[in-house]
């Protein structure tokens, strides 16, 4: 594969995450969650949120979203979430397959982050007419889907409407981590304190292969998930895959330490590609993630140069590129350089 | 733990597998299936089937099962199996969720096989009567729940009768390995050979951490399990864990070193337990797990000396005795003598 | 049509429920059941079961039992039923579809009333189990499918025991009136007194052309009627067409005399019939309905004579006999004594 | 009740159709839909739409949606329909219920008609990526929820867009007949000629009390109604309920007669209300149905005198009017005066 910056899913394992499931696949051990590793990873993450929560690992992202809003919204609730969100465009109809039928309702925002008024609209219109859908839950994305980072006030002031209407609030965390680093707060601070109920807590993306904790702090709201994810076929019986990843992934800041990289890995390329005028950043990267519009040919030229990334997915010119825990510096600074000299030769080209 | 005869859940992995795992998390991979290893383990079920498949790697045995009867039957089917089987009773309402609501229909038959007369009747009545759920699925479990085996005939017979109503066949190979090792007939045999047209083949009990291959024979009945894995949450973006998995554990026949293994195991502690005639074998063990009823008193002092295993969930008696590819020669050994010395030692007490 | 004794459901409406229905047609009322006569049958049905009820009209009995169970049981939950109920034998797989794939469980018991030692072990076991279906719902029919009718004192038994594990308790009310005609008890003593806490008040099998009450007594234990009912297409805009039916069937006793008319018919059938030797009366008919082994010859004769009633769907000779609120004495006299002239012949042709 | 422009599920049945209802409960009829009404209208509807069909009458609008969208789309479908419309607005999640959780995608349009650029666009992105829910069915309202109505070429565009991307196509006729006769042209013209696969054919609002008929001209797109509807707990046991009114509304053109007279009362309202300048007429009414935008007062004034009609639900100031087949010429002409004279008496408090 090419230099490749097209998504942190790329990225295999750190080292330490191997060497635990390594160890934890020894001997024997109680299946289905009744193994201590999956009681420790619980403490752990008790101990990282700072209060009780309930952890339910699971093996995909989509598959803490979609189980987190079923343990959370009516069939027949609207799941408000951004338009450009991943639940709404990246997880075919899974989350209307797990609630049920509840609806996703896409809400307008800039840099991808949910407009409060929109929010507040369209969760207090039509309140108990039984012919339309009623307000279910509020999931939000941190990261968003366009690399930007919701502050805790920006969290808070929807997370606020949805109390006030009495929905629980989901929290994406696919890139939990990215998240945090950028916001240097705590997790309880960018969680439960801004009035998050539940998060998908995001491993595989930041370091391990497949792990991710529905992590719940609000057990009023949020029920039976240990029934809904065996129904969904999401219990492994060798949770000791899981929880084994997980651990390592908590130890010695090792998710923090990851998350840092791939977001300086990100800031050395912002930086560069800031320093070339004839690229547009359209939405300035806060974590991993850019989106940023590259002059015309430049695309083409970059990828025959041997850099992968995406696309001719958005509008035209419009490319995504994502730094992981693996990314090397010397790659990113390849990359800026390719796009710079691409720069001066349309530059001479130009003047010919 | 204690030396454990519980399932064949609670070992953890061959080496080469976990080695295989370390490999392959190296370096950068496309996401989704779309990296060599997933095509290089759909060549490698090719090859051992004798026929061209479609694969899909799951991580746990429910979504296997079920993600396969999603694919072959209307809503309103009913799926055949038996009334002892895992489907029924193991998987909460995980059948009845991915199928939009097809019915289970748990038929009779001695030792957890289905019986063909049973079948027959079943699925004969009522066909197009609108207000009766319609034939839609049979699925046999192989090796069976108590730790029988359909012979090839066995299998024909049920499958012959599943073509003439038109339905498609699943076979819950969870413990495929021990089957066929038991009946010492290739995988096209035991499968397509003889009526087959979906497996789920499971090797999370016979020496991975979690993988499972949905196996397609037959196209026509068998459709959209790519999408219908994606809705269920079940598509890994590192897929290369699962597949790196499923490539180990096919090289150098350690899926039928491993199955040899603990079969060989079970027939050692069922030849044991043969020559102490208070105890009654319910199901004569073909693969790696036996039922069979102790004496008063034998389960408790087993437990005692350090023994576990389940009992209690059946008749009085009856107790579970599952072997693996890691059960220790030794500790079967020790079993058997633990419950001849107990019979001994109520032989002495009764004298008195 | 023949003289036909096939169905209650094969005979139009009473004279007063169409008079009902064209006077209500007249003039404006407001839809969804915010007219008046909507809120004039709750008052009329609190009036009946003396309680404080909820009310939900709709238009087929399917949808009366299928909506109350979705307002009962978890998805993951059993619906406790026999093995002969319409419930589970002729609603396709509505059950399911509604309750989010909750699985119908056919408990056994003599006259397809459900046995109380098969419900408490069912409703007992595994309990708390993340892998098995949970406890959801009892339903029991009252008429039984077999046209038994279950005593005050075996409704008790069967709620007590669902009270005990903590679980809803629903009755297929179909035949409601004429199960109350034959024990000669009040509404409300054959429903929330004896443990009910939802029933299908059925109404179209005995004078109206299409009306069903869903009557909550429990409101704790069943919830969201209103949208279940809106979200299935079941809520009329034009409910008047309902609530007019229902008041004219509540007025002036029809229902009960209605009722007592189809019974009666049924005894005066039942006592000709068990005066012919030959036949076997296969379950007692304490309602409307009646079970019978017809000898050999007798179905086809009587069919010959412009009788028709259902055959050739059980055991051999077993035939189902159903008289209705517009049955005609001369008819069930004829019927009979078809019968035994058929008898006479076939003892004079064995003479000779 | 006021005088109501509310909505035209107000009114209640023409004579002739409670007529035949009357009629039709007479003597026995075979139940389910195997009764001879029931044929009667199938050859009706075909005789009418000039083609073969097949016929599925249910008691509501939501349950002919809804059962026609779950036989034509997949599970992770997408069913573009209009961001104003009724499927989307008002039917709570019964689309999502009954496809098992298909996306209702709400496209933009003038006059609540779908725009055939947001069309192609939205049904064309993202093909065969299996991450992303895919084109499943297109669905258009004739008449639209604003009162506007489709061309036969605007039906065609849009169609012509569906075939192109392989789905089927579903007209929701609530008010099929005011379309009709707006457009005058033949059912057949308007239908399948357009390219639409499957009809909700209304008349609950046109002068029955309940019917609607699905009405399949694709059979190879569309199957399994039949299920479907028994699933859904919609199939009527006393089918001549619907059937006769059916029936009714069919003969001697009442449908057409009633619709017309519907239209000709809006369009007599429309005519008086362009005539008060204060008032904004927002979409041009060609069936029973009109948006427009009241002065300040008015509406309160209106309502005073004893107008009753929608208001508030939408922008400031626009209210809803509709008529029906019962509307009174005389009762229009007191609207248009009442709203004349406000206007006159504003005119004057002005003055002042």
């Amino acid at each position: 594969m090419n230099v490749a910056f097209t998504s942190d899913n790329i990225a295999g394992a750190s080292d330490s995450v191997l060497a635990a499931i390594v160890k934890a696949a020894q001997g024997n051990a109680m299946p289905y969650g009744n193994d201590e590793g999956t009681v420790q990873v619980t403490n752990m993450l008790a101990d990282l949120f700072e209060c009780e929560v309930d952890v339910f690992l699971v093996s995909t992202g989509t598959a803490a979203n979609v189980l987190s809003l079923s343990a959370m919204t009516p069939q027949w609730g609207n799941v408000f979430c951004h338009q450009e969100s991943h639940l709404l465009n990246d997880e075919s109809s899974a989350p209307e397959f797990f609630t049920g039928g509840a609806r996703l309702v896409g809400l307008g925002g800039a840099n991808a982050k949910i407009d409060p008024l929109q929010l507040r609209k369209a969760a207090t219109q039509k309140i108990g007419d039984v012919h339309t859908c009623q307000p279910g839950a509020l999931s939000l994305s941190q990261v968003t889907e366009v690399g930007s980072v919701y502050s805790l006030e920006e969290i808070k002031a929807l997370t606020d409407i949805a109390k006030e209407v009495g929905i629980a609030t989901h929290m994406d965390g696919a890139r939990f981590a990215n998240a945090l680093v950028a916001l240097k707060c705590s997790p309880a601070e960018m969680t439960w304190k801004a009035g998050i109920d539940i998060v998908s807590f995001g491993a595989t993306k930041n370091g391990v292969m497949a792990a991710e904790a529905i992590v719940v702090f609000n057990r009023e709201l949020v029920k039976n998930l240990d029934v809904l994810r065996k129904r969904g076929g999401h219990l492994h019986s060798k949770m000791r895959l899981l929880s084994s990843q997980m651990a390592a992934y908590l130890t010695d800041e090792l998710w923090l330490k990851n998350a840092m990289h791939a977001n300086e890995m990100m800031a050395l390329m912002q930086d560069g590609l800031c320093g070339i005028p004839e690229i547009k950043i359209n939405t300035p990267a806060q974590a991993n993630m850019l989106f940023c519009t590259l002059p015309d040919g430049m695309e083409d030229y970059l990828k025959s140069k041997g850099f992968a990334f995406y696309g001719g997915r958005w509008e035209s010119g419009v490319v995504r590129l994502v730094t992981s825990f693996r990314t090397l510096k010397e790659d990113v600074e390849a990359f800026v350089e390719s796009a710079r000299r691409f720069n001066t030769l349309a530059a001479k080209q130009s003047r010919i």
